[in-house]
């Protein structure tokens, strides 16, 4: 954090005072609970004995989040906009809701332009129009999945067209809502502003299904995906007992990550082997994946599987390619263990009954549960504070129980992965059985 | 932390090695991932921009919780015993799992007893019979609410006569699921045993809706309290808008402490005056709750209160008297704000509709839902962790996302309570709309 | 029906055509599904074994439902009104979201009117706004509990006002959601409207949680309460059974009739004492409740006791007065038992442990489940079919599966109640095993 | 009915009285509601308006399900057995469980053994152990999805062995949980263990999660099936909405009826096009659904598609072939008719975003809903009263809302299919607004 990083100075200058917002008198004396812009969290907080008096054990002091005393902008200049970008992800409308709100409500701003199907809202060629957000129009939005103002994948590089279009709009405060790529994509908007020397402050809220970013101690919407995971892995476990040697072989989403399957696993108890992208495993052999699931049918008559998407790809004659988004394109590991499992009893002349669920759109599209929604409502709400106070660049995120402000630049530097030597991960290994590792 | 706390030195002297647990080879070059006594996790983690080279800024450091190398217990000695003590809450029934599973699978113990009806369970006098805890028997507990061991409120001391008990049981590990009424009692059992030098390691697992107990970041079933308590809020919600001046009264538990209440108020955003023990408010007057209720009525028609049941307190001519536990007997705000809401709309001949739905019971049966179910696994994990180890006299806790040992002492000495001047009050006063206080 | 009652000759005359709808030609072909004015349900279909070739077992024939080849309106002549009346109940917005959609889209219909809180609505003295009905208004208003046009419970007589209120509106088409107090009001605005010679179809959709109507097989709602109260059951049922002589009171809706607990009963599986109005029973008494709750305690240490608020009212001393809609007022009778059980225990110095769950409110605003929501699209649809055919006076409802049009002062004329000779209670009594009758 | 069946003489001869069950006195007295073995539900219920006092309008007569005042069997001398059949539906356990409990409460029944895995749990090379039944054992079962008894697939005929195994084990009572092969399975064994004259009460409980078989008004689980299925749907709708011309399709169970389909379609109201077997429809071609589907896209941007299993079979190339129960095997329409969509507008180079969801097992593996398990209990009692009456080779059924007695051959010589002119279609047309016809 420390070195390279800058927080306090936006892409706008150090915030001054134009306008105080107008709170009563009465909560201003109240409410006198402004975070300071010198207020840090620290991040890394796992220290040894001996350290307590000694000296600090790490370098990385993360910017609190919060409402600023002094605010950069003048709430009757602000013209903000928003965008979702990316795969759906419960919640998406709860942080929209909470951007319109705490912007009309606590700044008393009037013009929020809502841009529909991520970026691509923004280029003239797609002849997409945009939405006005009032409170009037969001007030219930967070009761449904998805996101009101669409999305979609990322494309080529068209930063210059969307300043153009930004500049056309006058918007001068921009929210994205989306993943690394869509994010890295802000960063470029902010620094094409500024090299045009046009005042933008943006903003983002990091959205990955997968809890995949760093900085960020657990993504929105994650929460609700394990609890949907869980009701597909409690079907595939019924389904599994019931059936002679039962096999549920269940994916979820999960690309380099495999938070959803583990956290789905514990929190189920119902899963026998976990496969995950940062654990590799070998379907033959002595300590094959299929000889494992072999013994456990004749012991036990049934078995489920939980599969991240991203787990066992090198398994699969990887093809070229990427989406749109310039994602690696996986193959699908859903089906292939499907057909090998199905294979391999087939040539042992043994029944097997597979049952495979995939679940992943039902999943991504679920309302954000009460968890979630308090999450993004907060989210949404600390986003505006930032933009409001002229910070940009930087995304809002939730780090050892705290909000805070991390710059997009360090957020999207590296991945957040299960690590195999974690209590999370050992807690997986004791509490599924599974071999610690299913290699030769 | 630092002072006067000693973490590695418990009733049962300094860990030593009795024999390793037996992990087959290949799991423990794999997962060679114990934590250390050494390891200590910051709890203070806010600081100032200009503190991170220099001095450290805090002088709480809590012992990290998870497996040991060396533990001190030899498995095949270990004979543990669980209790369940107090209010119904979600996850009673998980964590009882978590313990059994852990004892049974990784360390490979055979003797575990369930203590029926709380420490009532233990004496003689009330014929109670214990349960044997196999894993076939708590295999599906974690899916239904409740405990399977039954719970009662505590009574007067009965310390000696509970030792006697145990050392009669011959029981060495003792696991106590509840309050902090309960775990005063279980540092109690375990100086008692102490004084006999009856050796015996003593780890609670804090338990409370409410969310009260400091040095715990949430507490097991929380999460769960707040989705149930926000499905009443739903339906008052409706009521409420769907009649002439409707007024939608939910009561929800929180004796001292107003975390449901809050965060359920953030989480559905339909609630409009949030009441909690730590904010104080008048009824009548320029600035009484009722004067505020009638200006919404005017304006809006329908209106919907969330109150703590320690909220207004003051208000109610307090009844002197204490429950069972111990516990300052609460009269009854939700009916009585029924009545005053009525009366005062009676009075002026304002046609009034109130609805008031008291959840409590609903919410408290539930079965945990899966962010508390997999965090209760946890949390019965690492207290088999800690047992083994030979702790005792600490609580297994979460601060700042970490698993930690507390000492009893240290997280029963105050409560946590929501801080009016913290972001989460603010939140809530900008989300509901309500005046930041309802004094005169 | 057959006698007295003519269901094709209604307050508008026989229909006749007046313009067919535009149906596109190829639907007109392939859905040459209209009803016959001529189709009749049989009613009473319990007949003897010799009966099949000797003659007709019953004289009710009941006029089928559903879209006529005729129509008495032209679509572009139709002015219609909506309004909902009395207590919430799961699917009031899916039968206003029907009624809306099927005028719109299959009649062309573009004058459709909201109106609000009831009868109370209409009368001038109020003050309250109507609300116009479209497709996009009403697109999503399923996915919600209670009702968008509000609700109100009656008051006096004031039909010549509201028929003043109709005609200055030029309203000649009006849907009433209401119970059987509303229904006779729907028919007395339909004889007055007939008196002053005004062309008004008047077509009901009963509406009653409790399910107490007669001709009609299950009052939509029905399904989703059972569903809500076996929630409220089962967190019933785990609060009794984790206590020490747990007792679990639950008062579920049931005014004079038992619809409600006794499916409850039968889909939980949980409860041992069901207490409904249509079967007296004693408290004290060799045979009495509370003798046989004691018995129960020794033997299984907990209880569920689930009661219809209009059961055992005898045994209340029962307050004079009506509520506004001039029903009986009923005393509490799930208060009065849970003091009853505690008295009787305490008197006996055996403790118990009572908890109580009036989960009412959260029943009646729940939104209607899927099988709620078919029938009261399907129930909506069905009155509009009969509006456009010029019917009037009459209900829409569900016999032996088949949708009929039943006249509001037929339907009225009696309740439908528990027979405590059926099948149903016989079943309840198998599944709780309490005895047939706690009457001394 | 009338003609071919005799519904009193069954496979047992005429009943008559072995012991009268030992009710209490009491009981007796007052629940003296026994069904007459004379009475009858009349089976086709639409007349005209004439024929009330004319003639009777039905040849079908069904025979009244309930308990016997005259039993065959002397409770002590049953030995009673379970099994199901087939794919997993909602509510096995619930039926499994009914049966259990009102053997031995009402009729004290001792010896009940659950037959694991279908009739294969009969067959002695497969080795597979029987479960003794037993209150205890099945209390909580109905709360669980599946069936502890587990199930398989048919295979070919065994009926010798199967009944040399009854035969074995001396089981006078069978309870047949399964589809229509399986139901004529168990004609088959009462037919053989006739010819054996083995005494032997085979009692079928109808199992079709498509809601297919005739003299079936609803089968169970079906309510449940549409409950999930509404789920996966809204998720559908939700992903296609918010996608730049989203297609979601959804494929669910209905492999010759589309009553899933149809239903689900009604109780969401956001499907645009139903597809079931009883229409046929062509894809290409001006009056073809990818057409219609590029037509709405153009106008609404997004669609979804709901397509039961077994509807658009002509257009695919139809695999020959039959899965072990001998039912038809099925291409995929599912996968079918998302390549078909992408490939229509990849070639007119139109972007669309397809989402496919096929929630089969989620869907026959959920536990039942409460109308499911209500159901489920009245028809699990209404099999053992049969049972106990000695009727055999019969199934139990509701038809227009009574218990019935429908003989086996009768149930299974048709199919219930979905009618292309009933109001159900009709309301299905009129609520998607999709063509009534899709063909050129």
């Amino acid at each position: 954090m420390s070195k390279g990083y800058d927080f306090t100075i936006t892409a706008l200058g150090t915030p001054r005072i134009q306008s105080p917002i107008s709170l009563s008198k009465e909560m201003d004396d109240y409410l006198a609970n402004y975070v300071s812009d010198d207020d840090r969290v620290i991040y890394d907080i796992i220290t040894r004995r001996d350290n307590n008096q000694l000296s600090f054990p790490t370098e990385e002091l993360l910017e609190r989040a919060g409402p600023r005393e002094l605010i950069y902008f003048s709430p009757s200049k602000v013209n903000a906009a928003v965008v979702t970008c990316g795969g759906l992800c419960p919640g998406l409308n709860d942080v929209i809701r909470a951007i319109v709100m705490c912007l009309s409500y606590r700044y008393n701003v009037k013009r929020i332009t809502g841009i529909q199907y991520g970026y691509r809202g923004f280029l003239p060629q797609f002849h997409i129009p945009t939405i006005e957000l009032t409170p009037a129009r969001v007030e219930d939005i967070h009761k449904k999945g998805g996101t009101i103002l669409g999305s979609s994948r990322g494309f080529g590089d068209c930063t210059a067209e969307i300043v153009d279009s930004i500049e056309q709009m006058n918007i001068n405060m921009l929210f994205v809502i989306g993943g690394d790529g869509s994010q890295r994509g802000a960063q470029d908007i902010a620094d094409e502003a500024a090299g045009r020397s046009y005042k933008l402050a943006v903003v983002g809220i990091p959205k990955t299904i997968d809890n995949d970013l760093s900085f960020v101690q657990k993504s929105f919407g994650f929460d609700t995906a394990v609890s949907e995971a869980v009701s597909a892995v409690a079907g595939a476990h019924v389904e599994a007992k019931d059936a002679i040697n039962g096999v549920g072989i269940v994916k979820v989403m999960g690309r380099e990550s495999g938070y959803i399957a583990t956290h789905t696993a514990l929190a189920i108890n119902d899963v026998n082997y976990v496969l995950i992208p940062e654990v590799p495993f070998d379907l033959e052999g002595p300590n094959g994946l299929l000889t494992h699931l072999e013994k456990r049918l004749e012991a036990r008559k049934h078995a489920v599987i939980l599969v991240a998407e991203g787990a066992g790809q090198k398994l699969l004659e990887q093809q070229a390619g990427a989406d749109a988004s310039g994602n690696k394109k996986l193959g699908d590991v859903g089906t292939f263990l499907k057909s090998k499992v199905s294979e391999h009893f087939k040539a042992k002349d043994i029944e097997v009954n597979v049952k495979y669920i995939d679940p992943s759109y039902i999943i991504r599209s679920a309302p954000a549960n009460p968890a979630d929604s308090l999450y993004c409502a907060r989210l949404g709400t600390n986003a505006v504070h930032a933009a409001m106070a002229g910070k940009s660049k930087i995304l809002i995120s939730l780090v050892n129980n705290h909000f805070v402000h991390v710059p997009i630049d360090m957020a999207v530097s590296k991945r957040n992965c299960v690590d195999p030597e974690s209590s999370l991960w050992r807690d997986v290994i004791d509490g599924t059985g599974q071999p610690a590792l299913m290699k030769n």
